[in-house]
């Protein structure tokens, strides 16, 4: 049963992600505020006075719960009204169901990926793509892991569809300007964020790992390559560590946490495509939210530093 | 007789810029370092004592002039040893070989804009841009004027390359993300820098005209299109409104003086490619100039924040 | 009926604006928290359970009502208890009874802005300055919208306040610096906000128009008086064109938005003399607040980065 | 004699600041580049070979010194040939020739002031001010030290001029807001950089003392006025407090390194009043060099980070 | 009853430090939300309607209480069911059992500043300890006052705490570099934040006196050690005026408000000393209050930009 | 024959570094400008004409040159009238003549950083101690390359100076803050910089190696330990983790190029140490060059933001 689909009258029974649990008190006893999510959203729920007290003893440390309840509409939005509730144990359910997840396909992610890094015509980086990408261990996370815990592509398979999309947009940059290297324009789109399999760690929601906080992804990626290019006895090669530069530059600039700016054409293009692409999934995602409220602009977003702006124009019919 | 051309020994008679005049006293007399440009290059020039002072005087305001001498090599760099110079009269040379200029063919550039134009879909931005770039009096300054002074493009027909390279950009990123609305990206991409017809002048070198200092092209491209607009009476339609707010948030940011912020899709994707397009037209003209030097790395280029790397790896070959 | 001349036990009976309509639940009901401005200033609303719920039904939309009820002391503050309440048709009220005014009289405003334009020496200037404040269109505007939404100067006449302000401000400077030009500084002066009357929208509260925060007010403004200059047909003119300069340039820093920075006298002494009026403004009302609370400083302030000394000195009388 | 005044064929007999002295190599000997200056302006000088020797190992400490010689024209520049050159012996000379003086006489300064002192109605404030203006030691520095080294008022009578010109300004604004108190804006006026007497040092031309760098002006003048305030048992007094307060925080943010920035309506209003007075005759300075050029903008000036835009209109006759 | 010991069942009767008293409505009523400190924490405390009412009027404006209650446990936190409160008379109750304090025993502060002060081998600066730090006004003052009053030591004996803890540090580095001035190094120390006990002031909590957010600790510090250099006469000993400019500029940056930036090493090894103990001390309160909390990392803290890792590896035992 | 020994009238001959060489016109031939260095200095040379021409051809890519001439004095310097000058060839001469070393004797170095290793209780960290500054290809460069390039420790065995001192400063600061990891402390001071061996390279002067420059000593540093690590197995022990942090953490802050910030107490304090011990090694010398000039500042430097002050007080002597 998906929340999205919810309405009210609904009865509710399944697994969800437990994100919200708060004792809220009142004159005389106390409210049980609930959030419970799953892959296509969230909803609130709600416990009063002495059950809420016993729920509060046993779900504070809950992150899926198998819950039952009565969908009620409170102030225009969709309410639960919790009637059982208790901790999940591991195995009862399915973390895919719990995460929000990439709208295109998994197997199409993997066979676009493949296929551009079948595409790389550089000997060596296509065996470094391979070789790291193409990794029994890896492979998973890659596909696995979201883009981001908040801003960008944060849903499972948000660093595969991200690297595909900027590694799309690498091939035809390439052949804008006929002075790019194709291969390692390719090449730097589709490991520029590797580090995010280290740095990042999916449970019922997504998270940094403690090594991932220590590190950081840019650092945790240039090791990963490296750590290969080693294996292959390759490290030397120009276009490899020209790969392991970019890396280490691709978010541009110090005051984004760099220890080297980039210093050649392939790299500058890469923070440019990385910052565009990025940009505008968490556009994409604001305006979605926002669009329904049918208003011109949304409130001010900081990362933006500014209003969206909602108006579209239709778009002209063919007969125009 | 191009400059890029001379050899030692040569015989030098012709028309050229006079980029620097300067009196510079030795013992018991002086000498005049001269320097001479045309649109291929630059070339260093001497007189020395009373010829010195007394063309010194007369070419103090020149801009352009007829030149006799004899090219010799000294210090590795060719050099003329000036015999007769005076200044040019108005119509006795043709301007254009005096300044660099694109390396794409001028037709080719007007094709590729028309083009764009005419592939525009929405109707109001057709007709805004062929009233702009079409009209009488903006064609010639739009296919002539550079692209800046120095950083990007600066050279004749800079403006046009520039913007057709965007739009080449805009039309291809539109494809990749279904929700840019490639009207916009386009018309976009041709009008963001218009303004650079009235903030730059072109006379035996590039420089900003007095308004253009004091408005900037920003305002003035706005100021261009916007009364364009109010000719057509379309003042209020969405797109052409859309159209002016991207041209004045191009340069994307408050510290790059614009007095307002992109704020939706096509404003951000704007700014991003010119970004791109500009710095790495900069950069191509920085590496033209250092790969003879055979060297790893440029000095220190302060508008990149950093030395730029030189070496190339070699593509692989079809065998490989 | 004004707010700020009501107290307890009062009946109240009238139009006034809504700025606050929020259903707050507690524990087998709700609650509607509503908020009622008029130009002197607001007082919190209260309606309970069922009606609370019809209430907000009808009211989600509203911004002017028609409210009956009781003024009762909760806490120190009035409050009014809600009898009935009902959306108010256009034209049953006066627009000038909900929003504050300036405290100066309009016409007073209206004779200093007019003095000040015939008292203009440069021609140019004086035309431009009829033209555009003269303009049946525009005067109206000029003398009704406020100098900001919320910072200084937020309330009905604030621009030609904060204009006249000022104004006096340039003919007294321009009298101590004898190189200042009297006319320039006196027109810049009053056309410096023009674009606030494009800009900010006014209806039962001030707020941005969609296209004045897709330009904002520096290039509407510039954009309103080039229009008129064009029509009178004296775009060219010296005076006139660092009139449009120092209205692009009048927040005096990129970081505050400017297209071009000031690069004449009259120009930075705009951008001292507009940073100095605002500013006061605000302070003035921050310490109005403030005042009564019997305090040596007000809490910190964001826009001053400081908190504001409260105490003051008596003034020595007369024999001292 | 005044370097102002001479012309070509002058023989020169006189003392003059000696303001730079540097060897400099030629072919088989060496070049004496010298540089002299008065209150007037500065003229370059210069000697050859073994005198040009003797002089400087004769001339390397001095800091005035005795010269004669022949004026002549070097490239459109007027130029000292020396025939004879000796260090100044103290008393020889009188020190007011060779620094640069404010064009108001100081006889003006002091009434100007006197009456500025005079007319505070505060009378903590005007005690403070006559004990510390007036007092024996201060006095004369107060009307000798320039407003700073360089960049503005840098000329005997400088801080006093500039001290009176704001004091004037305050006059003047604290009628336009009559919420300031004008005794204690023109008290922070006349007493704002009255720690520069400390800070600066006057010799054959103006530096900073020892003490100058280590505590800088900021801190001195505070020191200067509360010694006082202490002298007179009248420290607490409300208004020497935000006169101190002024005083510290006059150069309104942190990046111009104040220890507190302004907290009430009088602290701001100095802190531009400072700007604007500072800038203007920084900006005036720069104007009376550059008009000669005959250019529209002068190189672009760090300080104002802009070019300088010189072009004025003429204002208009009587009968217009 | 110290309220860190307090269980719940107790029963209260004490003096304590009312840092909070808010009146919220509930549907028909008012709960009274109270925070009672004393020098080992804190603790919620609750009245309901009526009482509440007359408990909020009398209560306002006390600083101290005198409470009477039964603490009970609420949402796993100890809250204090008020029975009977009243504002607490001046001579009731002792302020060092309201305030934290320094773990260190005041008699073992004394004896190390001492033993620091008489250990100085720089007469001129011992005098000047001696002068200030054993001033009969200053001295209970100096050990009186915290460091600051929350970021770093916000305790009685907080800044002696802090001076000591530099001293000792100066002392060892000064060891290290033996191009340091020990002396300088330790009255550096011991003196640099002397101004505190003007700028702070002790009641029932730590706050700023009105003089010391008018002109800081720093103005204020560089003032007592120099009026005290005064009456010593020994104001232009060369170490004093080192002393003072270390005052002016130990907290190294203009952004942190310095008047003067340091210029010599002990100025900017007293900067670094400075800068780490504040931060270290700051830290170890965050890391004991985060401890408990079995997480690897702290919250995002503000002032140190990060989130703060919590995990200590077991020290290695002996036989290890 | 060491440069800093040379008089006037010696007769040189040996091998010293070329670190300039430049051709320079005259009025009717050229001069060739060289600079000679080695460990203790340099010294200006200059060659005329036709020689110099010759010269010029055959040194233009030498970096280190065999030279006999004489000294003689021009203008308060010695200067080397070249008589015979060629390019040397490998082998001819000792390198370790012509760079600059530390002061402190190699094999005390080794000595100290030795023991240090020795004195770390934590067994892992010690472990990794041993394996990387012990291992055969990294020891002879951790004694050999310089702290940098020129700002500070730019001599042979800079780096091992600056580590041990830095480790020195470790050990003392953990005893004074108990709360320090003193293992982690010492083994963050002496491999914090280790990412210098790969990054600097050390010919005839100092420089960066390519990939130095791609990469940086960050990066470089943290690959170099957890390289080791994982031949040790014992990539997850909590302190090696912690290390490793505190690698890529050094340098405190963003603007200074770091992948993540200090997030523990040992990774703040190194920053500090790390900044405080090359600023004041960068002071030392700065202060070596300035002191002979008889000045009480020196001039502005730019990485201090400050000019520095010079004198010293004399430490008082045993009877004062």
């Amino acid at each position: 049963m998906n929340i999205a689909d919810l309405q009210s009258g609904d009865k509710l029974l399944g697994f969800y992600a437990l994100r919200a649990c708060e004792l809220i008190p009142h004159d005389h006893g106390v409210r049980l505020r609930l959030e419970f999510g799953d892959a296509t959203g969230k909803i609130a729920g709600v416990m009063w006075d002495q059950e809420a007290q016993n729920a509060y003893q046993q779900l504070r440390d809950a992150e899926v719960v198998k819950v039952k309840g009565l969908i009620s509409s409170y102030q225009d939005r969709l309410q639960l009204k919790v009637d059982q509730i208790r901790p999940a144990e591991p195995g009862e359910y399915d973390l895919a169901t719990l995460l929000a997840a990439s709208e295109t396909d998994p197997a199409e992610l993997e066979v676009g990926i493949s296929q551009m890094i079948e595409s790389v015509a550089d000997q060596e980086l296509k065996r470094r793509l391979r070789a790291v990408i193409g990794d029994e261990e890896i492979t998973p996370l890659y596909f696995q892991v979201p883009g981001g815990t908040a801003w960008h592509h944060p849903y499972l398979g948000g660093l595969a569809e991200h690297s595909l999309s900027m590694a799309r947009l690498a091939d035809t940059i390439s052949q804008h300007y006929d002075f790019l290297d194709r291969s390692l324009m390719v090449a730097g789109a589709l490991l520029h964020d590797i580090g995010k399999i280290d740095e990042l760690s999916v449970g019922s929601s997504f998270s940094y790992s403690v090594s991932g906080r220590l590190y950081g992804h840019i650092v945790m990626g240039y090791d990963l390559v490296r750590e290969k290019a080693r294996d292959l006895e390759v490290d030397e090669d120009e276009n490899v560590r020209k790969l392991l530069h970019m890396i280490l530059s691709h978010q541009g600039k110090k005051e984004y946490s760099v220890p080297v700016e980039p210093c050649f054409e392939e790299a500058y293009v890469l923070y440019f495509i990385d910052e565009m692409d990025s940009k505008l999934n968490a556009i994409s995602r604001i305006r979605a939210k926002a669009e329904n409220a049918d208003q011109d602009f949304t409130r001010y977003v900081n990362l933006l530093g500014t209003k969206l702006y909602l108006r579209r124009k239709e778009p002209p019919t063919e007969e125009e």
